[in-house]
């Protein structure tokens, strides 16, 4: 079996963390990770605070495989992600020529220099390309380094999600009840888990009509033997009355 | 001024990381913890790994005033969080009457392994009101234990939400422009930000209509100074040549 690869998700902005503004990049990065075999193992929400920025990515630098930033990389005095990563990796903040060029090529008479700070970055950066607004995101050694603006964080993944090395990919297969809830099956689940310690088996209950069903996602890297346990789950759903759906049935609440 | 009080959020799901499932809690609470005078200051999402729980908990209950987790805490093998949590703070891992007694009325000739597993608590635990499926969550010192189930995080919360002790409010005012960018006015905003250090002021661009857009956050305590700060605000926006709308303009992508 391949070596697992991991991946931590730092998300940078004080407008997360004060409830102004819902996140939409987790959840999009996290999707797109794992289908190219890069697990997740952690995602952290942090202020646009030097020292925290700062702590934070050396601390997920060294602990996993990749790391990928969304936000603080604008023309405003709130951005402080790039001269941060600087810091964090003990480089000099400074102008970087290509982006400085991109930048000048694109707002051509319009240059200030709100809109060349975005043209600083820390030395040794590889510029990611921003094919919406054009100011570059970058990555350092294992870091990536995206904007905020959901649009422009995935036209940045895009650009490098091919680069990446991935893992065995995660497979996974789901069967929910309706008409069974977790408690009912817990038990029995929990058998099937102990006899299958080569699959992950999560079990996540939803509302739906009143009543509670369940979605019992299978994850492993073995389609036959996921298959098998799913078959097993499905007898154990019957066996206790209930009625099985191939797939996920969404529930209620995350509408 | 009364001293800043302090909450993380801590999010426990691997059908969160590996993007299965769109975290729905975070936003919430970020949000409600803000209007009560609560800064979150951080938010980590973990996997339901006993060891990566104990970590979280410890370091979070020891930095912040506040620590509210989402998830983990079901009737089934994978939900993990409430004993962990008895790890992290030493204590016995047992039956707690009061929960065993909910969840008998309530279950009656229904109560099965699986679901009495649910009053299971660390010892020294203080019941959460559970009122949409009775299973409660907890409270150990500091550290608030919620179900991840969305409407029953949200229930939960709303329990226990006029013991919480916040701070000042932050107050905010937003202003934004559709025909501005950051790029236009981002060295006179830092000037606006020099000249009042006793505000925040937030850039977050927005695409609208094929173009960028800005929302103006101005956060602070005195709202007679946001005031003037916005007005301090508009008269550069105006002065770029920019068209300024008081609130806040929704741009197309987080649609």
């Amino acid at each position: 079996m391949s070596k697992k690869i991991t991946a931590s998700i730092l998300v940078i902005g004080n407008e997360i963390l004060s409830g102004r503004t819902q996140d939409a990049n987790i959840h999009y990065l996290a999707y797109e990770l794992s289908a190219k075999g890069i697990n997740v193992d952690e995602v952290r929400v942090i202020p646009d605070v030097e020292q925290e920025i700062i702590e934070a990515v050396n601390h997920c630098r060294q602990k996993f495989d990749y790391v990928f930033t969304t936000g603080g990389i604008g023309a405003t005095h709130d951005d402080i992600t790039a001269a941060s990563i600087a810091k964090a990796f003990d480089v000099p903040f400074e102008l970087h020529s290509k982006a400085n060029r991109i930048l000048l090529d694109h707002y051509g008479d319009k240059a200030n220099a709100a809109r060349m700070r975005m043209a600083m970055m820390p030395r040794g950066a590889e510029l990611i390309d921003n094919p919406v607004s054009k100011a570059p995101g970058f990555k350092m050694d294992n870091v990536y380094v995206f904007a905020g603006v959901p649009l422009i964080a995935r036209a940045m993944f895009e650009g490098v999600k091919n680069n990446l090395l991935g893992g065995a990919v995660t497979l996974s297969r789901t069967v929910s009840s309706l008409d069974v809830s977790e408690g009912v099956i817990g038990e029995n689940l929990r058998l099937v888990q102990d006899q299958h310690p080569d699959v992950d088996i999560g079990s996540y209950p939803f509302l739906k009509f009143g009543g509670f069903g369940v979605n019992l996602v299978v994850r492993g890297v073995n389609q036959a033997l996921i298959d098998a346990v799913c078959e097993d789950i499905c007898a154990m759903i019957k066996q206790a009355g209930g009625t099985v759906i191939d797939g996920e049935t969404q529930g209620e609440e995350l509408k």
